[in-house]
């Protein structure tokens, strides 16, 4: 493997940070970055900024490339309506970076290239079709069929934040009704926790939480002292998120789904509900036995994902 | 092409009826035969049904296969618990078969074969992503993806009848709550029908009715002669698949849907509130775009793409 020793750079474009590191053919992260990103300040300053950070970790050995994970729709190169960045309409990366750096490129969708990653290199390795999930703010995924990134007729698929859990239910920011993120996005989970108190004055939540946020990382730290409030609010997120993927299973038969972002980090507390409800909703015993595991890369999916666009494992 | 000439035969075995076909490189039927399935007398029975079958239409022609569209879950020739057909639990379909006959032999899911056919000869000749939806007493689907039929990762992707509408709604037959089969299956439409009559006695649709059976075609009839009910039976389904819809177009991003089944033959009564409601739901404009159209082989889609299994065009 010496011999063959290969090098390449990627880079995890979000609206808060920019991250880019140097990755190696085990997915190990050699050298890393990470800058703010100028998000008001449209994307030729983004475009730069990449372009800087890159030539910053570019330090002389042989790099093959760099793999870019964008948030929005990416088709060939071009990356469409990213929410979150200023400006966006319609970005070719691949063509605007190449003006800027002389290396080979590569662009993905952001959770599509931390799907890569836990393909590649985390807990989706040897697996032929599996669904990545990330809990955050928003809901987001990407789809691994037959091996491959699946990205749909123009790169949009995995929006499975965006399936339904009730047609008939409140709005979701993208203007469709009861999707998921709706339900469990990391917002509506401390609504749930907050019309939870108004019945529960006992819980301790309120005490815990000193400065008058309500987390859900603070949510997770009263339900693993035993908060009943606190419990429920993470089994019925749980519930939630696992009849929801009772239909993406049923669509998919998946063999693994592997869960990420910042609400996943409470554990057992919602993959006990999830991995349950899942069980029970599945529509036959071949689609039931689908597993779901926790993210093994975390918050470095997207990055090395980014490289393996380049490193192709 | 004539002196490349190619035939083979298509088998759709189905809970009433046994269809099977000799199929040109055209997708054309060139000779047909159905016999009723004797469902009660189990699978040995049943493999003699197909195999007798396809000796009769098998006459002297350099027949190049058989290919077999088999309800139930399907993979490696291996078939399992197809619903309406009596212990079947788990049948060899395939080395079944060719013990019984001496021909290169395929099997697919019947409604993974029927998307197929439309792939090859139909409405989805030359879309590489697709979904196939059947809307019946049950609602089945097959999926294209990349350009070829995926099946997941044990032959049982598809199941889009079993996405949810409402995760906390109505016990769906499959054991989940909610799912679009739960609220568009025929059953389910008639209900819906019936519901309505008792609040409208002026409705068309009992008079129609001359002997006290509510079909979603008699629904239709009185949809379009103007039945203010019917429409609405219709617009309310239409509305229904179109929302659920939104997650599959969310999470697979299609070109295009294709329509089947005795309730599609309801056309724009049923196609126009579902589009409508599709593109309102849709996540993004590029998602947006997918199209939706009735199936051009109707009932023939399954047998020519089980015979598509075979000619490989």
């Amino acid at each position: 493997m010496e011999e063959e020793r290969q090098l390449a750079i990627g880079v995890d474009l979000g609206g808060t940070n920019i991250k880019g590191g140097v990755v190696n053919q085990n997915g190990q992260i050699l050298r890393r970055l990470s800058i703010q990103t100028q998000a008001q300040e449209g994307p030729e300053r983004i475009l730069d900024q990449i372009a800087n950070l890159v030539q910053v970790l570019n330090q002389g050995e042989e790099v093959n490339g760099l793999g870019v994970g964008c948030p929005g729709l990416v088709e060939l190169g071009i990356v469409r309506d990213p929410p979150n960045l200023i400006g966006w309409k319609e970005v070719n990366v691949k063509k605007e970076l190449e003006k800027r750096l002389s290396l080979q490129l590569e662009v993905a969708n952001d959770v599509n290239a931390a799907a890569l990653g836990e393909l590649h290199f985390g807990a989706g390795k040897g697996v032929k079709d599996l669904i990545c999930i990330t809990l955050g703010t928003g809901v987001g995924g990407g789809l691994i069929l037959d091996g491959k990134l699946f990205t749909g007729s123009k790169g949009g698929a995995g929006e499975i934040g965006h399936l339904p859990v009730n047609i008939f239910g409140p709005r979701c920011r993208c203007g469709n009704y009861g999707c998921l993120e709706r339900y469990v996005g990391a917002k509506y989970i401390i609504e749930r926790a907050q019309t939870k108190l108004r019945d529960n004055p006992q819980s301790i939540l309120p005490p815990l939480n000193k400065d008058g946020i309500i987390t859900p990382k603070l949510i997770a730290e009263a339900a693993q002292r035993g908060d009943d409030l606190a419990k429920e609010v993470f089994q019925e997120t749980g519930e939630i998120i696992g009849a929801a993927l009772s239909g993406a299973v049923n669509l998919l038969n998946p063999k693994l789904i592997i869960v990420g972002g910042g609400v996943a980090q409470a554990g057992e507390l919602i993959f006990g509900p999830m991995r349950r409800t899942l069980a029970e909703r599945a529509i036959n015993r071949e689609i039931q036995k689908v597993r779901v595991v926790p993210t093994l890369l975390g918050e470095d999916a997207g990055l090395i994902g980014a490289a393996s666009l380049i490193l192709k494992p």
